[in-house]
């Protein structure tokens, strides 16, 4: 097992990445002191629910506690307030307390909606992330959860570290294949805005993650979320560092947005988007070779690299001038200066952005 | 005018009060290096905004700023879920970025609502409370905000400081007698729990007060303020000292919630409630005057100290069940030990409890 701790002070946590480890989770929330005169509640989607939720449950119950869980429908639609709404009435009907933990079994989505309930309810409860997808190693480092509006993504959130995130990567066994690659294109970026070796190494080990190599896997989870917690430690509230870790998120939001969350997963789009910043980079005149590397590792994992005709360049755009991302109306894009670095670059031309998304449709 | 800073390290503001200005609100928003780059978005209510809502965004407007408002209906109805959403509508639409700032002008509801937009909307933005009801110098100082649940009060919500209360104290002559006389309860409150001295002010300066001559108003805010500061200061986040602000609440609560949020405001609630709280003080054997001070003072202000008999006393008792401050099951009451002084009482029978609520019906 692999243990990592993310810095923040008082509210730093570490994170178990392990196989089988789930196993264990009862002897973990033991150790980090969560009493037992208070239920729990489990947060978790159907999907996840009928392979991972019986043995936390149970787990979790051999050791004394009491839970309850509260199973959402799968996918992005239940990171709403009404779906808040439901999980909260499902926390009164179980007995919370102040004293109790919300825990998060699933991915990113589970994780955003069950972290903000555990950020709101009572004003605030403690968290614990079980994430069961290779993209939740990215939202499951920095605290940051949310719903979203119906006219914005994330927009409705709280800054709310977990106590503690416990990572059974034989629960990723039970992912669809492409779900698997689209979780590895954050660990690329987490590589590429950070770390040449580690960005290397996983254009080697490519082969290895798709088919879920398991100590492939933990070294890849384990460097993803060490980039993560090494920036979110300089910068919890996103002042200004934090957001080298939109790479590619620019366009890929916009993207996610225009193609109605449906036909690109997140990873995808930021693959896209990635493709996208390297071109960028280009413009302003950092090396050639930025580009190549970038589209060959996404390549690699079989990753989009190019941006569907069909997709609208005018609402593209306006999807993204919408993104809460463009402070006081300056276009604010992370742009790579080198494998392994990134720049935060206030001063990007719409014109531009605008001629990249229509080279985006010309890709090889 | 007077000014009161709220200790809270990094997170400490100051509390302006004073007859009149309103008028200088652009100014005080300048003083605190609010920007004027992006926009501001005063969240009000349809009574608020009829006398109060022009003033503040002419002189907003005439600093340089950029103001939206948003008119949520009048009543507690308007703090859940739902307004929220709207509230956010209203931020997206009016192109609230990270750095704006949320302005609650109001009581206590849009004070609760404003503020947990402010907690939540991109994780946190400012705030800046403008209360217009006395009920809001009680809940102007110390960040508690929420939305209600159909199945609980204040159960979705944050601790979100403000950067700034202006509190002007001409607003208060809009208010009806009924809430003048409910607001001052929560001052009576204050005075009950901290301070022996405020509380005779508050029992000689009754009638001054219930006609709101400015001076009185402004000093018994002031006093009000304090309390409650010094009290969040040494306990931000409710651990322990801060329910000590729950004095009458308990009983409160249960009140207003059995009577479904109508027939008692929130000041006449905890007025009763008080009334309960100083009769567990004799069952505890502490001294019989501290009953006859605390009913003798309500009763200046015309608040109610006895319950009504078609309140029905499996409810009450069913509703404080449910209320969030009985931890892990055990049954908390602040109970005074003295005039300015009560004590955090964590072993109080629920069979006594039920015994004052049925004796509160008896009251003279």
């Amino acid at each position: 097992m692999r243990e990592l701790k993310v810095e923040l002070g008082e509210r730093s946590y570490p994170i178990y990445i392990g196989e089988g480890i789930l196993e264990q989770i009862g002897s973990f929330f033991a150790k980090h002191h969560i009493g037992k005169a208070s239920p729990l509640l489990i947060v978790t989607d159907e999907y996840v629910a009928k392979h991972h939720l019986a043995i936390v449950e149970t787990k979790l119950r051999e050791e004394g506690y009491t839970v309850a869980s509260y199973i959402v429908a799968s996918g992005e639609k239940s990171k709403s307030l009404s779906v808040l709404e439901k999980v909260v009435a499902a926390a009164l009907e179980a007995g919370l307390d102040r004293k109790s933990t919300v825990i998060a079994l699933g991915g990113g989505v589970v994780g955003d909606l069950a972290g903000f309930v555990a950020a709101s309810y009572m004003r605030g409860v403690r968290f614990v992330q079980v994430p069961t997808t290779i993209l939740a190693h990215d939202s499951s480092v920095g605290g940051k959860v949310a719903v979203n509006h119906p006219m914005a993504k994330n927009i409705i959130g709280a800054f709310h570290q977990p106590e503690m995130v416990v990572y059974d990567t034989a629960t990723l066994r039970t992912l669809p294949d492409r779900e698997v690659r689209a979780g590895l294109s954050e660990m690329i970026k987490h590589g590429l805005i950070w770390d040449a070796d580690f960005t290397a190494w996983m254009e080697e080990n490519a082969s290895k993650l798709i088919s879920l190599d398991q100590e492939a896997l933990q070294y890849g989870l384990y460097m993803g979320c060490k980039v993560k917690s090494i920036v979110v430690s300089q910068d919890e509230k996103e002042n200004d560092l934090r957001a080298i870790l939109n790479l590619g998120h620019t366009i890929g939001h916009a993207l996610e947005a225009v193609s109605g969350y449906n036909e690109l997963l997140h990873g995808e789009a930021i693959s896209i988007g990635m493709v996208g910043s390297a071109k960028l980079a280009l413009r302003l005149g950092y090396p050639e070779h930025i580009y190549t590397v970038t589209k060959r590792i996404l390549q690699a994992y079989g990753l989009p690299t190019r941006l569907s005709q069909h997709l609208n360049t005018d609402d593209i755009m306006s999807a993204m001038l919408h993104d809460k991302k463009f402070m006081e109306g300056n276009m604010v894009f992370i742009v790579p200066t080198e494998i392994g670095k990134v720049e935060i670059n206030k001063n990007i031309s719409s014109a531009w952005v605008r001629e990249i998304v229509e080279e985006l449709k010309q890709e090889a």
